[in-house]
């Protein structure tokens, strides 16, 4: 099986990631040390926090943070129609605008779950 | 108890959305009901929903967008502390460009909870 | 009869437009006349040009540009209907979170045609 | 001949939006099918609208979205310099920063007027 | 002497800040400490950092957030031609729809600039 | 040696500059003309307008403007903290949806240093 769009994304992501932290000072870190705090177990549950970061990222129209989002709602156990549900959301309030970037959300979310349908196999 | 800015927002609301609908086409009339209808109840709960209106607002910043969904967020029970967390992911995600945003959301909150306690009372 | 909101922002307008020429080098007086300049007849007329400028602001989400090209397309004999489709495409495109700026959009509509309303009387 | 970015972008465009249909709640197809509505021959004659259509997508800067109604523009006839002024006015309002979309429109357009010269012939 | 618009602007932004403090969790107000970190002085000078801080602020169009860095620039020594040069690149890069913004910055810089010739008389 | 992406982008650049230019009216030219008047010597230096053309690029978050004044900013001979501390106002501005951006622009300005290690040898 050649690599998917997730692949391909992790494996960017993670390589420039390491770039990000060759020329980082010490804000940058706190910085990332920060948004990982964002999303963790509060009040509210991380599920729901990946929610909020997805539809954030959704009207903003960032691809590699919906890519990012997607993974993350998908580990935490978002359901189809959970996801429906969140994206509609974010495509009526930032209009059709943000089409080109559902497609896309939902071609990988398409592919996390033929992924994990192989591995449960 | 002089009108505050939760007062005073819903007033101008409800006026110029009587003016919006003497203009609105089918289209116009069409969407407007398509947004009430995405904060319905369904796989996830209305509270979720609004909370992402919230953040989808707030990311975008756009204060009257997000005076509405605090005091839909208010009637549906969100907590000072789910607020604060949910705020927070705006905040990482948007920058500090939405710290005024941050500021009058927590100001029409605050008032929200002090017309509460003297209600109750 | 008071000032509207129209008077209002044409007298502000004005007022800091002095202001902005005080400071204005070479280069920003060029942008202000390039900007007149892309409103002039062309191969497309004036009218669908503010259009244009009108629905470039809507999306943006800019009040005060927005005003300014509701007052363009009044003065280019805009219709009801032509304006309401117009900003249906933008709120269609830009989502709900335009809707406070199409509150405020028909609100200064409204004005100038009761002062036209007044004038032709 | 080798399939160009027009050809790409709308079989892509038609496989996703496929996708989007196999997820869509109600809510989605109905603004789909708003959106459509939204072009509609009407006060504003459609090729109008694509015009509005097509300045929205630009300052808010959507290479798909732009794609589209660059389509939509020559199939409704947008002459060179129509589209030019047009697109102007969106680089005017929103200001450098769109210029590599500008680059992209412009690449499109001059890919359609390829295709058709060697249709005419 | 009336309270102006600087003067308004500082009270309120104090205010505020207080009850974003109040609810504050500890994520808050590390992001709170890292945006004034930001701008201290390193291989760029405070100054350069203001001169960014207010060209980021003015292309994403915050009225308080100009404000805040128009004051930063002032105490920091900016001349009236620095301040022309760096928002007529904002005004560039951000386009049209950044002149309100453009307006009532140099509407807060002229007032610190007449508060100040009063103070040094 | 392979092309990397800052050789790709110049030559995209350059030659979809001339389908630009082609199609261009005069306005369109006087603009690309006061773009490149925004940024010479003045008051500020142009190495200070460099990095506030990439910071106002980084925080509207365009990829190949912010790729175009990475090279610039090499030019103007903007060194690595330089860069960190601009980059890091970037990005408290605007938020963790400039991630992305950020890997970009080091990817690119990691490529500039390694080919000016090259060319020094």
């Amino acid at each position: 099986m050649s690599a998917g769009i997730i692949d391909e994304f992790q494996k960017q992501r993670e390589e420039l990631n390491k770039l990000v932290m060759k020329y980082a000072g010490q804000g940058t870190k706190r910085f990332y040390s920060l948004d990982s705090q964002a999303y963790r177990e509060g009040a509210l549950p991380t599920k729901v926090k990946e929610l909020l970061g997805l539809v954030a990222s959704f009207v903003l129209r960032c691809d590699d943070c919906i890519k990012y989002h997607i993974i993350r709602c998908f580990e935490e156990g978002v359901s189809d129609q959970e996801l429906e549900e969140a994206l509609f959301i974010g495509h009526i309030v930032g209009g059709t605008i943000t089409i080109p970037h559902q497609r896309r959300a939902l071609q990988a979310w398409e592919e996390l779950k033929k992924w994990n349908a192989l591995l449960e196999f």
